[in-house]
């Protein structure tokens, strides 16, 4: 099974990312490496989300949201390199909980992602290093934020000329 | 034009960045990349600035707080390249902001330094991904601290003999 | 003297570092670089630490608390690659300390991990760029975290086939 027929398989549908209002790019190409920014919930509607966790949502609906905010980024990854088959495997996720001061789930959380990135792309290439992590606020006063840096088959990199 | 030119036209004065108290390196080349350590704001008379963004400063101050980071970053790119024409593009930011708890304006604040970095790099090769976040603390309580990845020209990378 | 023959000359007890629970790798080769994931302290024993840092701990004892976590991840690196000896230097952390919203010794307190690895990799090698930064909150509310990347010596790197 490719990346894009495990995709199929899940039945999701997938956000639609808006151009950024701020300065940055949702993803950049570097030779073999695909730097992503970081993404916020959007949920197919367009509509947004917000709220600390802890307070406003649990950590399993904290959950659901990571795994929403993997949808976001799957979404861009498509924009950018037009196919997930493209992508080899997760290098490195870096999931921000925007959660009360004493909140210890975050893993938990950011599981939301990293299980969608597993059923993905393998239990193997679809799991990379990681960090997750509270924050003390986020943009929108979103619950979750996650940037990645994935890498991709040799034959999709984009090499200086 | 040049980034240096471009620079120039700003009339910008750039602080000077002291030698570290702590152990790290304020940058770091590795091949074609240059890792940036997390800058803080030091203006060009060597006072430091501190407070929380929605308590100490609003979000307009914070933006101009954020430029005099980019400002300093520029100073220490320099101090280690030599010249700014050696970068040829921005790579990542990560723009951290200290923040009160429902803060909620952090992409304004970080695009004080991205703006600065288009204006240097240009609207492509200045503008790279980007994660704009809320920290519940930053060293010597300055309010925003930002670290950041580079490219360099392939002729100015520097490579194991 | 080689990093390994300097960790022994230390005559620390490295942690074990348990599998993880959640969906991550402790580290990630990658051509020439380790990635290497947010580490918590765990103590000798198995016993893990939490407390918020300027509330529960000094910013002494959460120095040493960073020079355990640096000991973690000396841990994970060996399981990874076999040897400290494979690595040549390290590129970069990121240092997460868990704290009051008034505190302001991050860099001291991140010092405690950034000491042992120029104790390890000596005083350029093992000294790399750095942010030194306080988090909202952390999984299970340990008091310092810190994420890594380490560059290989070119003969221990990975490459594609």
């Amino acid at each position: 099974m490719t990346p894009e027929q495990n995709l199929a398989n899940l039945h999701e549908t997938l956000p639609v990312i808006p151009v950024p209002k701020a300065i940055y790019k949702p993803c950049l190409i570097d030779g073999k490496y695909l730097y992503v920014s970081g993404h916020v919930p959007i949920r197919p509607d367009g509509t947004r989300i917000s709220g600390k966790v802890g307070l406003d949502f649990s950590s399993d609906e904290a959950r659901d949201i990571a795994r929403l905010v993997g949808l976001c980024i799957i979404s861009s990854v498509r924009n950018t390199v037009g196919s997930l088959d493209r992508v080899k495997r997760v290098t490195k996720i870096f999931g921000m909980v925007n959660a009360v001061p004493d909140f210890d789930r975050h893993p938990h959380v950011i599981n939301g992602c990293s299980e969608l990135f597993a059923q993905i792309w393998g239990d193997d290439n679809g799991v990379g290093t990681r960090s997750a992590v509270g924050m003390g606020s986020l943009p929108d006063r979103v619950p979750v934020e996650i940037e990645a840096v994935f890498e991709l088959h040799v034959e999709s990199a984009e090499f200086d000329a």
